[in-house]
């Protein structure tokens, strides 16, 4: 691609270092930034500029928030020692949404992951293995992705706080709800048959 | 989507203001910045900041430019009778590739829509009639995409220079080079055998 303007090109090549955005979708993006208000501009520069510069993570959960102690770790209506242990933020927001979670969590920051340079050291395993030896946790749930990666993470600190007497438990994998049987993957159905559950427990929401 | 973070919110919120940018993809890219180097976002910032607030705009084609005529419109060694009228200036970009164009351009910045609230008077129309009827112009090249918008705005100007005495075209629609005619659309294969071409014209490259 030849620019007609450095401006636009160093523009277009930042824009482009975003994962999943290519230089043709960073040059529409770009193109439509100009067509729009310089508010617009001022606006998204100043959002991303001041969310890098000052955003925190908990002291407790490492989950991104605006105080030392996020807003489910300082809840004194949440259940301290149940911790569950999630990759990301994303993971977060997305079993809130659900309100059937009372514990609180564990963000790792990621997933041992040797190819993409993640080790052990880059993720808050070290703090959570200290939580759990401090003796304030009575159950762990592993609620990591079920990829190879994630079951790595998840056996590299299950080793470590086997011998804690805590229990440690992971999210149940199965059938999605509504799913048709004959659609679903042999793995996941397999699963959910091995470890089916008593027939009175499947229709508890609580 | 409820944010643990007024920070991280009102980022994802501005990151999906761009088009085609929904927020589970927002919040996407705004972690990938959370988890690289401060100076990623800092760049980012930097130069859509600075692209909006200091771009300028060529005098002659009005198409983006560093300087106040660009690079194109101050060649000695192009052809400033022959001009191409192009949308945008990724049409700019796209005929330049091809080396086969010697004239200059004139970007209009749109193409007529009242749908989307564009009116002639948003387009640069008004200059380039103006520099048709100055008399320095032997031919105008329409190079707007076929769409209803497109002819709307090709006839629009049409109407005003018509009576200039210049030479009027627009670029030729057909088959692609190297396509099949059984995948072609009719309205395409119908427009490509009415508007046939000498045979001898065909392999002419230049």
């Amino acid at each position: 691609m030849e620019f007609s303007s450095k401006l636009l090109e160093k523009a277009v090549h930042e824009m482009a270092q975003l994962p999943g955005i290519g230089k043709r979708t960073a040059l529409r993006l770009v193109l439509h930034l100009l067509r729009q208000p310089k508010e617009q501009t001022a606006f998204l520069s100043e959002a991303l500029l001041g969310m890098r510069e000052q955003i925190r993570f908990c002291q407790n959960c490492h989950n991104i928030s605006d105080t030392e102690v996020c807003e489910i770790c300082s809840n004194p209506g949440r259940n301290h020692q149940l911790i569950c242990v999630v990759e990301d933020v994303r993971d977060v927001m997305a079993i809130e949404n659900t309100r059937q979670f009372r514990g609180v969590y564990h963000v790792l920051g990621g997933k041992i992951s040797p190819i993409d340079g993640v080790g052990p050291g880059q993720l808050t395993i070290a703090s959570l293995v200290e939580k759990v030896q401090s003796g304030k946790v009575q159950e762990l749930i592993f609620a990591l992705s079920s990829t190879m990666e994630g079951d790595t993470t998840n056996f590299y600190i299950y080793k470590q706080i086997k011998d804690c007497g805590i229990t440690i438990s992971a999210i149940a994998r199965g059938i999605a709800v509504g799913d048709e049987l004959e659609y679903a993957d042999e793995v996941t159905l397999g699963r959910s048959i091995l470890q089916r559950i008593p027939f009175e427990n499947s229709f508890k929401n609580n």
